[in-house]
């Protein structure tokens, strides 16, 4: 009898407790798998300060641990881990996985398509997220906005382009769709892996190829050997992605889904912050070192028949699969009134006040 | 004895759970008082957004109500009522406070200056919350951002612009800072309630006003009797902010503190990406409506004369206060460097695209 009253006792303490803010939350540890190795920035950084963001959220009780490349040694397998549960989520570019289904191709980037901040309002205020999702729950797996690039930059080429000539039989390094785009107007696209690049560009195996900005592509080199440094066109706002497998996402409390969801999206846009900042820093250090690079505009013949190249490969893929279409023309709806605006806002803005 | 086991009992069953994950977490109950009325989108759902993202990710054991200003009655009294600890914390917009001391102007925005995504980079990458608070710890406060509205259109005007004479006495409702660049060039300028502007240039008492953007005029209905559109100049990406006393906040758990940090700044983000979306709705509907509406650019010579007045007063606002240099000076900086990555980026991507 003593015992059952202390009993009683106990459990009416711990009850109090509950009520009165506690609540029974059982440790969570993740894992996540990375596309990237360990020291490619902005990437690792937005990934980590996520997870750590959770960490300190969670007061500890939700913890994600990190995995780069070099570790889990599968950089494209993120989908397939993250779809089995190996991994519980991934930080991948949707477009990776086109191959698998063409409707992942556009929640990255597309052509001529959206800049970062019209593809933020599009993801969280144009109906993108839902989108995505559509695509992503069919494998078992939520997909989140995580982190923008910002306008890619054309490439860096070995000399000047005046005309289509030019271009005609141009070996360059582009990969994905964008590489379709320019082998159909004549150039022999050709995708080498990232640690020969620079021989290939120095050694005229390649006459061109693209990378990101300067903020990721000063490490690279190539403005050393490359003066000619082309505006962007083929990934005007690239968002990079979060992967999450549906089951373990829904076995979070509300507490940590929320947790999750919040620090994911924070991580992302402040990747596209630090990126601006570093493309920044990383232009004004490349120019002064190399005042010979020149940022040069494809001539109009050019720019005209990369968007017919563009638009005639789009036809085919919207009959080809219907998401992709919904996607793409979801997109297209959303920047014929986004543009608009950009135009009337900061283009014009810039444009009358053009650094001297 | 019996009672003393129990007791002892009872300890070591609380003790079992502290160490397992349970922390005691006192509830806390805050206040934020607003500077706008219930109705102001996009800056109170920025705020509420925020609110719910807290009470979600501390599992209901941190709530922050949200006054509107027709609650607390003292729209401008937010500054003082946050530093007195009469609320916990305030969403207003930094440059209200200039009065008060001079620092705080540019933490909002600058005519010619920082771009919303400028903005996010130098306030984050670039030293900006540093110096934000440099200026508030002084008044016992924390300044985080809090949603950025993009460039800020040059206002609605009933004639058309075609040299400086034609502002020669013309009437115009814009305040502060951007009010003293204009008068300096000879414009009348007045300010005028809100819930007044409609009449007073609909009667000719106004000749021209400025509010925000597309998304947050359309509700005011100028475009209905002023035609003219001009660009921005003066409020190229003006960043709200919250306030938080600091003393409230230092008392903050860490896991709190960093509840509190991510939302407000995913709020802010979210924001800037929401009224993005809003001004390209808001824009296509003025136009469908009203298709006589033009977009315009103040012809070169009246820009000039806007930046020649800006840079005299400039060089006596730096005279008068060390702080404000040194944050106008940090911003210049910055903005050397980042718009010339804005020019070869967006400006270039959008320039090479316009819609037709």
């Amino acid at each position: 009898m003593r015992f059952t009253k202390a009993l009683v006792l106990i459990f009416a303490v711990l009850f109090v407790f509950s009520a009165s803010g506690f609540a029974a939350e059982k440790p969570v540890r993740w894992r996540l798998a990375m596309t990237w190795g360990p020291t490619l920035q902005p990437f690792v950084g937005a990934v980590e300060n996520m997870a750590a963001a959770v960490e300190k959220m969670s007061g500890g009780s939700f913890t994600i641990r990190v995995d780069a490349s070099n570790k889990h040694k599968a950089p494209f397998g993120v989908f397939d881990m993250v779809k089995m549960g190996q991994y519980d989520m991934g930080h991948s570019a949707s477009y990776y996985w086109k191959g698998k289904d063409l409707s992942f191709l556009p929640l990255t980037s597309m052509p001529f398509g959206l800049t970062g901040s019209e593809t933020y309002a599009w993801y969280y205020f144009g109906g993108g997220l839902d989108l995505s999702n559509k695509a992503y729950n069919k494998h078992n797996m939520y997909s989140f906005p995580g982190g923008n690039t910002g306008v890619q930059m054309g490439g860096w080429f070995r000399k000047e382009i005046n005309s289509l000539d030019d271009l005609q039989g141009l070996k360059m390094r582009i990969p994905g769709f964008a590489g379709e785009v320019l082998a159909n107007i004549g150039l022999t696209v050709t995708n080498i892996a990232p640690g020969e690049l620079y021989t290939s560009l120095e050694r005229g195996t390649i006459d061109a190829l693209e990378w990101v900005g300067p903020g990721m592509d000063i490490n690279m080199g190539f403005h050393k050997i490359a003066p000619y440094y082309y505006t962007g066109w083929h990934e005007p706002g690239s968002e990079m992605q979060f992967l999450v497998n549906k089951k373990k996402f829904e076995q979070l409390s509300d507490k940590n889904k929320e947790i999750l969801r919040v620090a994911m999206r924070v991580a992302a846009y402040d990747m596209y912050a630090e990126n601006y900042a570093m493309s920044a820093d990383a232009w004004d250090q490349m120019i002064a070192t190399n005042p010979d690079i020149k940022v040069m505009t494809f001539p109009e013949p050019v720019m005209a028949a990369m968007k017919k190249s563009n638009d005639e490969l789009l036809v085919n893929m919207k009959a080809k699969n219907a998401l992709f279409k919904e996607i793409v023309e979801s997109q297209e709806k959303f920047q014929t009134k986004a543009r608009k605006w950009t135009e009337m806002s900061e283009y014009s803005y810039v444009r009358d006040n053009l650094v001297k």
